[in-house]
């Protein structure tokens, strides 16, 4: 939630300058995204472009080899209608150009407040846009394989050992055992394709109940379906502390999926096990942040607790969660 | 350089439902000003306002109290054409509300970019403006006292203490002694009016070589106007450390400042002690910041050198400076 590279007013200017969508007349750096820098940024426009736009410059997390997936997805799926910002390329075609050593991209601005907390309506048509994702990124050529699986969440925890776990809670070390077991019943074979990964409500941009735009596709990767719409239920269908379980959200939810694609009946079987690993896999990055933060770091710590309850959730009702 | 106070879309929503703007569609906090919390919004705009806005939360370094007069000073500049951003009253004519227990505005966004580097051009310009709101404010009935004047500054120096003062930098302590001789031979009865005294290039927006709107008013005091054109002369016409004078900048903003208002001949002697006064301010200011900030935080420590730099330059170069 920061700006971590100072742009001047030139090199915005110069920036901007190698794109098609006229003089540049307001740029503000924006507390967005947790890794990147990002600008809100406005022009006079052009024939071919819109006034308003994000500038994203790719901080050390995101590896810039993955810029043409990540980037040329979200035109794949922009021009099938998919609520997504399409990439702005420059004069010479390129999607992404490099600014101080870094590579930076011209990002569509789209309108929208994420929901802190979301409606069973804002529910249904955040997992109706999914849907519509999975269903458009099939014909996507490319692929980029997903780093942060039941594998890495096992190898990560068993990394942290029981005793830092221990330390920051005594619930987690057993996560390396569920995580160890998740990840020898993961499901092999289901549906696939393109998946976001990520989808919280603070990467879903609404206007009422309605999505205006989904964001932050830099976890996006080839995975199974029912696993996306896993994750997407750890992050909608509770409280923030993973305490209470919001089931109309859940039925909204899974409602919504289903009216643009309906599961098959192994998916639907699979969901309690795909939402385990869901949580397993935020359970890690957190435990992992949390162990590599200082304590008194001015970022904040995400507890990894909030999703140990949801884990504990999802084992002690089973299939009945996805009623 | 942050969002200190987290609004949730809800909250958002409603406080701009106070005001005859529209409907909201977009919030994105912005890393803009030191010490408040501040959102660009977009609305869907009404007959009385634009579409879109800042939204200020202040924080603990602004108080309350003083909102009548940085909010009415907005509103009176922009109705006599001045380039500052206008204050937006919600529909019970409040020109700020409560939120989360603490004063919120919603101010006219302006386009524009802050130099880095400023030209001698846009200096002209600033000093055309700066004297523009120096004429302007004459008539506004409101007063504020300058908290950061000379005694202040020999206060805050001498209570910092030589020891503190020389572990930073062996060039501070004699400032103590500096600030004393300043506040006593500080001229009374120059040409006063409200201003800005705090113009740095970053507080002002340009498109090209025009201001198209100055802000961050909350230094605003009464005061002679010679001074803050001394603040704003030390504030645009070095580089950043204080190292190199820029006299075709120096030239540009007096001769800006004098094609609207000509300076009386005892305002133009004053300056080379009201530069030095104007650098003893902000030598104290950081002096105290760096003294009461943690060498790790996160947040960065502006260095007093650079001022100190500054007075050495106004000192051994007397009127000469601003010839």
């Amino acid at each position: 939630m920061a700006v971590y590279t100072h742009l001047s007013a030139g090199e915005l200017v110069g920036f901007i300058g190698a794109y098609d969508v006229g003089a540049l007349i307001s740029a503000k750096g924006i507390a967005e995204g947790v890794s990147n820098s990002n600008w809100l940024v406005e022009t006079t426009g052009s024939d071919v472009a819109g006034t308003r736009f994000v500038l994203t410059i790719y901080e050390h997390r995101t590896d810039a080899s993955d810029l043409p997936f990540f980037l040329g997805l979200l035109d794949h799926l922009a021009d099938r209608g998919c609520a997504v910002p399409r990439t702005i390329h420059d004069r010479q075609g390129n999607g992404w150009r490099e600014i101080r050593g870094k590579a930076a991209a011209l990002i569509e601005f789209l309108p929208g407040l994420s929901p802190d907390q979301p409606s069973a309506a804002q529910a249904h048509a955040a997992g109706a846009e999914l849907a519509r994702i999975h269903l458009e990124s099939r014909g996507f050529a490319q692929t980029r394989a997903n780093d942060l699986g039941p594998q890495w969440a096992h190898r990560t925890l068993s990394q942290c050992g029981a005793q830092a776990l221990a330390a920051i809670d005594d619930g987690l070390p057993p996560m390396v055992e569920a995580a160890r077991e998740i990840a020898g019943k993961w499901p092999e074979g289901l549906p696939a394709s393109i998946i976001h990964s990520d989808l919280f409500p603070d990467n879903v941009l609404m206007l009422g109940e309605k999505v205006s735009g989904m964001i932050d596709f830099y976890f996006a990767c080839n995975g199974a379906m029912a696993y996306d719409l896993a994750v997407t239920h750890a992050a909608w269908c509770f409280d923030t502390g993973g305490e209470a379980f919001n089931s109309a959200n859940s039925a909204g939810l899974l409602a919504g999926y289903e009216s643009v694609r309906p599961l098959a009946c192994e998916e639907r079987a699979a969901l309690p096990l795909l939402a385990r690993g869901a949580t397993i896999r935020f359970i890690a990055s957190r435990a992992q942040d949390w162990i590599e933060t200082p304590a008194d770091a001015l970022v904040t710590r995400k507890d990894p607790m909030d999703f140990v309850r949801r884990h504990r959730f999802y084992c002690e009702n089973g299939i009945s969660a996805f009623a």
